[in-house]
């Protein structure tokens, strides 16, 4: 199943007792429509506010139902912030998560006036933002690297290796947007990067800070926190 | 003052008792700072969910305080939903109602794939409408007539008539925007004849009946209600 969802009306992706989360709200549709409990499992999580142009999920049904029944009962009850553009059928082995490669996210900052319409779905910095240090910042991200100083969530992982593939970085009018892709990420380490990438944009660090900050492999170094609502799960490759 | 305002947010521009609504919001705001009553007179209303990219409205002080800090003030304390851009002194006389020659309103449609990021902001119609016939259309609301059929309103008010000065419409993508330029506008004028155009560009109302519904002048023609958060109040020119 494909689908995207508009982070601002859910306490993130990842089911939680008594919140409205991403997750929740599919299982709970799944399991009606399949009479007996069903699980999603997703490409990975999302945080709060966090966007997803094109998320991935798969389940279990009990009996056959046609994929496009499945697609059409989903997008009548899901009141309109997910919307499935796509189920179809894969092997019984596939695993949405595990089988995962590749993926792409983007963030989207503002750097002209402010936008009322744009609030929650562009971050709204407002001020100018030097495109092309950021650039050359964004080189010493690429390839395999211990990303440790970049990850909210140091103590419950062990392999901190990341391999980021390329980041893009476009200015569309007053419109940064960041692509990143790469083969996996942790907690928040795309905010985190963009953080970075920000703070040389503003010329308040230095390029030449950036292997620092990767060498003490903690959160030392005090990163701006950017906020979800830029940020958008892009796309997701299997093998 | 010029300002901007997500429609969601709000029950309406106008001032309900109990409700949160853009006037209130900025009277109590304006209150507070000049520590006496403040009301505020705007260019016109808009219903529930219709946004405004440029409202324009007049108040006044007790004291004289500096057009930049009202700005700044305002701004740190609307919490994102409605943005002042500009405030500037004027005449006494000015009256931002009275004194307005001219409005553009748009309303946009989203006829491909539904956005969830877009669903409050464009009209999400999601099939194919004809726009070369209802650019043909558009013709016919051009100048003065009397609205009295597209105005949802018809008991109150005695002159209906209004001049319509041009109605642009554009494709870009799959976002159709019609941008209707006028002297003045009944409730709900523009999204009776957005309704109209509509069903021209859907092939289920033929051009020449055009001319029957404004001679008719009753809502007998069922025009589709477009929903409110396509529309934008896009700006206000006054002599």
């Amino acid at each position: 199943m494909t689908f995207s969802y508009d982070g601002n009306d859910f306490n993130g992706y990842q089911k939680q007792k008594n919140l409205k989360t991403v997750q929740g709200v599919l299982e709970k549709k799944l399991t009606e429509l399949n009479k007996s409990k069903v699980i999603i499992q997703a490409s990975g999580r999302t945080d709060k506010n966090v966007h997803a142009m094109c998320q991935k999920a798969h389940f279990d049904l009990d009996n056959k139902i046609p994929c496009s029944n499945i697609k059409r009962y989903l997008n009548r009850l899901l009141n309109g912030s997910i919307y499935v553009s796509n189920v179809e059928e894969v092997p019984g082995k596939f695993h949405a998560r595990y089988d995962c490669i590749k993926k792409e996210y983007r963030y989207y900052i503002n750097t002209g006036s402010y936008d009322v319409f744009k609030r929650n779905y562009i971050y709204q910095y407002n001020k100018n933002l030097e495109i092309d240090k950021m650039n050359k910042a964004s080189k010493l991200f690429l390839g395999t690297h211990n990303f440790k100083s970049f990850c909210n969530d140091s103590k419950e992982r062990t392999n901190f290796d990341r391999t980021i593939e390329s980041i893009t970085i476009n200015k569309i009018n007053d419109i940064i947007e960041i692509s990143i892709v790469g083969n996996g990420f942790l907690k928040q380490m795309v905010r985190n990067i963009v953080g970075v990438l920000i703070h040389v944009g503003e010329n308040k660090l230095d390029i030449s800070k950036i292997n620092d900050i990767f060498y003490k492999q903690t959160r030392s170094y005090n990163i701006k926190s950017v906020p979800g609502c830029g940020l958008y799960l892009w796309n997701v490759w299997y093998r």
